[in-house]
């Protein structure tokens, strides 16, 4: 077999065998094929597209290039959730202590922000000494105890996608709707769970802006996984406006812990629930109804918020945050950010309001630069609300004062005010199943 | 600027700038752009393709890539011819004698066989101490003195396209109209000619096998030239059967000679006499009638053949083979290919025909290889000829009795023999101007 006639196949626009794709995967991870045929490759698929059968075999090949884990250890049946990425989305850390609390386990492993998206990891670390590798065993070992343990992505896993990934990155070869869905559902496959609940955003804070393609994308992955063998739904959300108050690490956890009070965000608790009941569904808890009962009572009876606990103490964490948020990394200045005229706020570039917080060293703009895990940004205000010119609108935070500026400006920038109210958009827009 | 958003536009299907053109093929020839985004950007032309402003830029950053040769010492107008390439092509032996006898310089660099395809510079080669790797100074004083010089390429000439074939020869991005216009034009330009007749074959034996991409082609190409300022014609010549009678370098120097003399095969005389006119035509020697009388003339006097002769001893070869072919290489052994059924030979793949010449030591495999000058098929029965059974329709010459059987097998397969005699086809289709 050559990869000459593996790139000039998909080019000519045929569907590519099980036997071409692995070849492929396995040649280019051992650096038999080089990057610069990978490339031409990639940009084949961008064109051409693939089937679920190609997308499904790409998928597993990116999946068995790396460590499969094994968690026959792990007593019950285990559940994880993903989401593809947003504004101020800190679902997992409420999700995961509810869905354990109800006896189904999660050994979730996650990964870091990016961009204008923050990373379940790097939100965890905020909370003090928090540990994210952790060896395997102690990973089965608190799963089982406590029902969910949450751990950073071993390298180990899915090196192709690594590579491939960082090939992409540098030929235009990202927004390719096989190539992502394969990316994510590769790794996710390495985990090798029972229940996989896949959150994919839709609007202008996720890196699908429409609803129709974040649909497709769903249609995708929901494929993939139900072809591996794995009970697999997705839920589409809305990422038109970013999720719950709280944008940045330490605050987010904060935000979580008060969810988890039962107090907090009417959106940010709706899609938490919703997604807690997909997977207690899918893992046989009962009907969707009951399952939604379930939720509230685990949050109302304070059960989700001990789990949470729990987990942090068996991680390394200084649990007592839980209690007493200000021992989480508070900025040493904010900022108030003010409304220039009056009106609704029609509408928010939520990617924007994403990188004034990268600005104020929330976020990352490359693989491997520090965080700062106080700073972040407060929504005082969220779209449809009324304001009046002056009116605080955000909160900024931030360790060094030179940021605010530029941060500001991003976040104004990214601020629609009207006369007119906006029309409410849903939260839950579709259910792939 | 970024190469990514070079690719991206252009993934995107926007017209890429001058500037963005130039910035790519300067960054690509010193390595400050990778490999694998260069082929990214050419998977994307192949789908995306480009218009002829584009195209025209591309060339030129090709042609300005390595040195444009300063012909300033040579008296009067220089004019040049190119074919894409086929199978027992050998016009440029006749052609540029004939021009240069007629008062036209003809300073041509040629290119070296590969695949199924014969270049000029092997066939030259063939010619006992024949030297086409001439100082500068030297190439000048022999256009001048003789009026004929062809060389071998120059390893300065359009660096760009040699790093660009060989990445798109192994990604699968050959075959794409801008890359192949421009990377033709792109060494063309750079012996900044006053005039360029390009032969555009098409058929079996070519690299365009329709005739719609042929003369899609030749417009781009025709384009191209006179975007820069050049005189520029295009014939569409047929390559469904092989030029003449003879495939290998020596046997088509052998039947180049005779041509000169006025003899040899109709086919291969009316196209050299065709691309003559053309360009004794746009070098002003007048109307294309009178164009075609001059160059009857300059053969029946013998004036073609003696300049031949000369450039053959100026350039360092034996010209006694113009007198005496026979002091050309000749190879040990002769088989002759009998026809297994009666009947019309109706058509040949002329490719498989260029592939039983390279089977017998006639061509190369890759670039580099070995060549056995002396290697070939005459044929003896064309398209459209009737055969007995058991006539002989080709004899196959080389060093090595071992190569005959896969050559003659090869050969057979290429030849179809029906009842039905062939429709005929016309030898020029079409002048694109």
């Amino acid at each position: 077999m050559r990869i000459y006639d593996v790139i000039k196949k998909k080019r000519d626009g045929f569907a590519l065998s099980k036997e071409e794709i692995d070849f492929f995967v396995d040649g280019y991870v051992k650096g038999e094929i080089a990057d610069y045929q990978a490339s031409a490759l990639c940009m084949a698929i961008y064109f051409k597209g693939m089937n679920l059968e190609e997308t499904t075999n790409l998928t597993l090949a990116i999946r068995n290039s790396g460590e499969i884990l094994d968690f026959s250890g792990v007593d019950g049946i285990r559940a994880d959730k993903h989401s593809t990425g947003g504004v101020g989305d800190k679902t997992s850390l409420v999700v995961a202590p509810i869905v354990a609390s109800l006896g189904v386990k999660v050994a979730k492993m996650s990964g870091r922000g990016l961009g204008h998206t923050g990373g379940t990891v790097d939100k965890l670390e905020s909370i003090p000494n928090f540990n994210v590798s952790l060896p395997k065993a102690e990973f089965i070992k608190i799963v089982n105890d406590i029902g969910v343990c949450i751990v950073g992505q071993s390298a180990d896993l899915a090196p192709a996608d690594k590579k491939l990934y960082a090939l992409r990155d540098v030929t235009a070869t990202v927004d390719s709707m096989p190539l992502i869905a394969s990316s994510i559902m590769g790794k996710k496959l390495a985990a090798d769970d029972d229940v996989i609940v896949l959150d994919v955003k839709t609007g202008s804070g996720s890196f699908m802006k429409t609803e129709e393609d974040s649909v497709r994308l769903a249609e995708i992955m929901v494929g993939i996984g139900k072809n591996a063998g794995k009970k697999t739904v997705a839920l589409i959300t809305d990422m038109d406006i970013p999720l719950g108050r709280a944008i940045g690490n330490a605050l987010e956890v904060k935000e979580a812990i008060q969810t988890l009070k039962g107090q907090g965000e009417e959106d940010f608790k709706t899609v938490c629930s919703c997604l807690a009941v997909e997977m207690l569904y899918l893992s046989g808890k009962g009907d969707r109804e009951y399952c939604q009962k379930l939720v509230s009572d685990v949050i109302s009876s304070g059960k989700a918020l001990e789990t949470f606990k729990n987990m942090i103490k068996a991680q390394g964490g200084d649990q007592r945050v839980v209690e007493n948020p200000d021992l989480l990394p508070t900025a040493k200045y904010t900022r108030l950010v003010k409304a220039k005229s009056s009106g609704y706020i029609n509408k928010v570039n939520t990617e924007g309001y994403g990188l004034s917080a990268l600005t104020l060293g929330a976020g990352r703009n490359k693989v491997g630069d520090k965080i700062d895990y106080s700073a972040g940004i407060i929504l005082n205000k969220k779209t449809g609300d009324y304001v009046e010119q002056g009116d605080v609108i955000a909160t900024l935070h931030a360790n060094d004062t030179s940021l605010f500026e530029k941060a500001e400006q991003i976040l104004l920038s990214s601020t629609t005010i009207t006369e007119q109210k906006p029309t409410e958009r849903k939260l839950i827009l579709a259910r792939i199943e």
